[in-house]
């Protein structure tokens, strides 16, 4: 953050994790790649090893390294997954006491722009692979596990075939934190079918390239959902979100 | 995250941390207060000091504590600020290679969408708020300092006043980086009375209750804001976003 916004001095470990984070990336280091271990960094960079510590644990909990302890152990390179952003997320809304309601109303629009964005850019490939998920909701809908995952494969694949990372994010966040949050629900199959047919709507808007269309098929989609809820489960929209790690 | 997501295992130092930050919050504990120091949780815990370290480490990085060495320090609790998610969110972005494009694009939608929502809810105290800002960034558009500031105020208002706690927390952060990413600029008094025009809009439509309108003024400032960098800086949309701390 810019010097005049931010109110906590610079630590020296938050300088090392900079140039280091900046390093990894820049230098396109794959996955698994090992660091130097903690000695020779501080050794190298004329630093306290403590600092090197905090450094290397800031970055751990961001999701660009993982440390391993013992013999053969340290620092290698990690890519960061969608789950190590959602954390931040969660544990921000949190920290602001957001609730349920809250979360499903930014969803409410931050899906159907997905969805739009998706209408226009999305690749063959990327067709076949949503219209895949559709068949396995559509083949089994009383498999509750089937329809969780594939559930929400659907949206994290609308979400990839939007092309902006920025909304792919905090789609995917929302989505996460949205499970994160609600108790495992036994829905009726009636009500699953019904998810099916909106994703069914939202999937032809999109291949067909009809932006409009996919935003209002993914609208209808969210609120009927947060309806579904605050109809048969009352308490559960005003439920603080609340970080599991 | 749900567990059935999470590819980590989950480490002791994150069950701890997750348990403390649970309590500080949902006990309302006042920032500034004192939390039982290294020694004396891990005593209690029963767990050893360096996953008590870790654990109070991962809540400083999220900014829920503030940690002090030296006789008289330990974690004390913290208010997270908006620049804690902010930091999160430009890691997340560096790491997936986005580009200042990207984030534009994102705000294009955002950034309107907190406008509508303002439209609708916006309290007679903010939209007092809002004309001090804009009577500030009207009496001198000449300077450089009171132009930046206050166009940022601006549109952290107008997202706060939105109501909606996710959309302010993204579009907070948007703008964060954005500025985060673009250097220091000498606009030509002529561009920056063409942005305080766009506010004056954007103002009108959302003290006016007009969120259709509100959007529309909000989404031509972004657009405009796009087009100027693109067409003066060509180079700088295809700027990598670099986290900073």
């Amino acid at each position: 953050m810019s010097e005049s916004l931010r109110r906590r001095p610079t630590k020296t470990s938050v300088l090392i994790a900079v140039d280091l984070a900046n390093h990894i990336v820049s230098s396109g280091l794959a996955e698994g790649t090992a660091l130097p271990n903690e000695k020779d960094m501080a050794d190298e960079l004329g630093v306290g090893r403590a600092s090197i510590r905090e450094a290397l644990r800031l970055l751990e909990t961001r999701g660009l390294i993982r440390i391993r302890s013992g013999p053969g152990g340290g620092p290698t390179v990690r890519k960061p997954e969608p789950s190590d952003f959602s954390s931040a997320l969660e544990f921000a809304l949190q920290a602001e006491r957001a609730t349920l309601a809250e979360v499903l109303r930014a969803r409410e629009d931050l899906s159907p722009f997905a969805a739009r964005l998706a209408a226009s850019r999305i690749t063959a490939k990327q067709v076949r692979e949503l219209r895949q998920v559709l068949d396995l909701l559509r083949a089994d809908p009383t498999n509750d596990e089937v329809f969780a995952t594939q559930g929400r494969r659907f949206e994290a694949l609308l979400a990839e075939a939007g092309g902006n990372v920025v909304v792919r994010l905090m789609v995917d966040s929302l989505v996460a934190i949205q499970w994160d949050t609600i108790p495992h629900i036994e829905y009726p199959t009636a009500r699953r079918r019904s998810v099916v047919r909106s994703l069914e709507q939202v999937f032809d808007a999109v291949a067909a390239g009809d932006g409009a269309a996919a935003e209002a098929a993914m609208q209808a989609f969210v609120r009927n959902g947060a309806r579904y809820w605050r109809k048969f489960y009352p308490d559960l929209l005003s439920r603080p979100i609340r970080w599991t790690g």
